[in-house]
This record gives structure tokens, C-alpha cells and sequence, in this order.
């Protein structure tokens, strides 16, 4: 990329242009959203977009974290899951799996029609750049819980429940799993997870609890990226 | 309380008749913020409002932290602070303490004038209804970070500060504090603490960083909580 000449997308010509009042001349760092940042010049500002001129590679000195953590999500009501999207890439998650559930008010193709993912991958960019990730997590294809949980299919994995559902799970700082380079992280919808769900996952993930607290649907994925992050010294 | 008819503050009693759409004679149960939660029925709808019988007082499971955490919270812009209190009460704070920084965008007589202490008072009861807490932690009256930050004024203390400031930090997971009995933990505004905030916590908090995370402002206050809980093996 360095050297190169690229047209910005549209909404971040906008926001160059409109927001941050740039012109032509003005030093800018660009990044490519898989661990690039560049050092960059507003080239030419005409209608047919921003030319953004590219220099040179800079040193990042903020690392990613040494634990590849995919949040394996089940899609929340209204706007919630904006919400979490924006705080999963906040903390540092490599990925997410929007996934939908027995308890989830929606469907696979409801998601699809309304271009969800596309919105979400949005909200990841945005989030990023205001976090000063040089890398943008991708937004996996939504799928069903029962595509995602077979035997085999993951690897290290960890499950948020409810406590008193009866499931057979550890408070989270008894789990006893050391840091795994790739773990998958599932936290559940607004009803909570099915006593299927929790049976299927039982056998290929870490039940674990928070305590007693009742947290809210949508505050769970980043009090539990918090948790898992301090019980692997990622903080 | 056991035993008296009570009188429900008209937002419950607009949320009683109105949302849930309860008819007189329905179970209710009632709490009194203080811990202490009760079997209770609807006795009388009127004009006047809502009447309510309470019963016996109910064991509760959910039991309340064991350290008493009170949260020192730089207040933020806009409505950013009822997200904070919401979740700070979610994740089982004892008390919240809004503060006004140097760089914080607001003073003290404007949160007075504007009724804020009120706001925030009246989301804490709302989270802990939502989240079953039997206990409203206060929100304590706002003060200027010098009349907090006295020493000798507060016990054992932890102050979030961004990695890169040059403050003596250390990474909060290699923090030395077994679980106090009580703690105060320092939140800071969205333009950050200054070098002459720092210095002044230092001498009385462990300056601490999570990694080289930039978190947002908004959602420190969780991230810090949630991280402590399972330092002190509260999860």
C-alpha cells in the first residue's frame, strides 16, 4: 500500500472533508484494517471523492492481544447488538460470530434482508479507528447456534450462563484453562441460553458463571472479555 | 416494613398500572433498597395512587459484594454519566462518587442546577430493579477532585490512567492489593487525568493500566469494575 494512490470510501471523504475540514496538503494516517498504518497525504479533493497519496509504514507500537478471541454472540433486539459489536472491537476481540439462538427474536434470513452484518461490519470500522486498532475484526456470516456447536467444529471455548440455571458450570475464576492462543467466547441472548443449548455446548466448552450478578443481555460480552482478559494477564 | 401498607412512588405505580397492567390483589414484590426485599400484593389502584400491602420479608440469594466498592467517576459529557451509574450498579458498585476534573466539561454548581444527582439517583433504582439488586447504592454529592483526593481522606484506592502518560503505572493484573475490605477506584473524563491529577492520586492509589488498550471514557467505569471482580475472585 505505501506509495500507493487511493480514492477514499465515501463516507470517510465526508467525514475528511465535511467533519475534520481537511485540504489538500494535510498530513492524515490511514490504515488498511489488517494491522497497516500508513502515513498519508489529502492529495485532491474534487466530486468525485478524496485522492489520498500513501507514505511510508509507521510503527505500531499498539499489539494486538496474544489471545485470538472470536465472541460467538447471539444477535440481540433493536440496535443492542451495535452496541456490542462496538465494545467487543473496543476490547480486542479478533472476530466476531453473530449467531442466532432458540430464545433469539430473529431469523438468519431477517438479518440478511435487513443487511445487518454489513451495518455491524460498519460499526467494527468505526470503532477501530476510534480505538486506535490498526486491525478491524471481521464480522463472520450469522449462523445457527447448531452449526456453530458440533463436536470437533471448535476448539478452546468458553460459555457464558446464567447462574441458577441448574447447568453444571465454574465461577469464571475457577475456570481452569490457560491462555489458549484461539478461544471462542459465547454469550447468550436476552432469554438466556435453552438447557439444550447448554447441554449441546457442555461438551465442547467451559461453563462458566460471573458470580450471582444478573447482567443485562446486552452488557455481558464486554464484562466478559474484561474477565477473561484479566484471567490471562491481557491487562 | 413487613406488615405496613405503603404508598409506591408514582413512577412505580405509573409502571404498575400502566405497563405491567396489574389489577388489585396481584404479587408483587417490593424492595426497599436497603437489602431488604418483601412478598407484597396490590391493595388499592386509585386516583391518590398505589397502595400496596407488604408481606414477609424474602431470604435473598443474591448476595451483595464483598468489597465495597465505591466508584469515583470523572463526570462525562451528555448523558454518557447514565450509562456509567446504569452499569456500575449492574456490576455491583456499593456507592458512586461523581467528580468534577480540570478537564471535565462541566462544573459543579451546573450539575446542581440541572438536577443531575437526581437523574443519576433515580438510574440507580432502575438498574437495580433490573439486575435484582436488593440494594440502591447513593450516589454521593458531586465534589472537586482536590476535596477527594486529600490524603489521609481515603482508604485503599486505585486510579485508572491511560497507558503512555508517563505516570509510574502498572499493568492492573500485576497490581499488589489483596481484596480491601473497601475501595475507592478512580475513573477519569474523556479528555483523561492531568499530570498534576496523577501526581496528587499517586501518593494515595495504585496507578494502574489496562494494557495499551484506549477504552472510551463511557466504558471504563465497566471494563475497571469487571476486571477488579475477578482480580479479587469476586466472579
Amino acid at each position: 500500500m505505501a506509495g500507493a494512490s487511493v480514492v477514499l470510501p465515501s463516507d470517510e471523504a465526508q467525514h475528511l472533508t465535511r467533519v475534520l475540514r481537511l485540504d489538500e496538503g494535510a498530513p492524515i494516517v490511514v490504515f488498511d484494517g489488517r494491522g497497516g498504518e500508513f502515513d498519508a497525504v489529502v492529495a485532491k479533493k474534487g466530486r468525485a471523492g478524496v485522492l489520498v497519496a500513501v507514505g511510508r509504514r509507521r510503527v505500531t507500537t499498539l499489539r494486538e492481544s496474544r489471545v485470538h478471541v472470536t465472541l460467538v454472540q447471539a444477535v440481540l433486539k433493536g440496535d443492542k447488538m451495535d452496541a456490542v459489536v462496538r465494545d467487543a472491537v473496543m476490547m480486542g476481540a479478533a472476530a466476531i460470530q453473530p449467531i442466532v439462538t432458540t430464545r433469539s427474536e430473529v431469523t438468519l434470513p431477517a438479518l440478511r434482508r435487513g443487511r445487518r452484518p454489513e451495518r455491524w461490519q460498519r460499526v467494527a470500522v468505526s470503532s477501530a479507528k476510534q480505538c486506535g486498532r490498526a486491525v478491524v475484526p471481521p464480522i463472520l456470516e450469522p449462523a445457527a447456534f447448531d452449526d456453530i456447536v458440533t463436536p470437533g467444529s471448535i476448539g478452546a471455548a468458553v460459555m457464558f450462563v446464567e447462574p441458577g440455571t441448574g447447568a453444571d458450570a465454574t465461577p469464571l475464576t475457577s475456570l481452569v484453562l490457560d491462555m489458549p492462543s484461539e478461544v471462542a467466547v459465547f454469550v447468550g441472548p436476552e432469554g438466556g441460553w435453552t438447557s439444550t443449548e447448554i447441554d449441546a455446548a457442555a461438551s465442547v466448552a467451559h461453563l462458566v458463571t460471573l458470580g450471582g450478578r444478573t447482567l443485562r443481555a446486552d452488557a455481558m460480552a464486554v464484562v466478559a472479555l474484561a474477565a477473561l482478559f484479566t484471567l490471562w494477564k491481557e491487562f
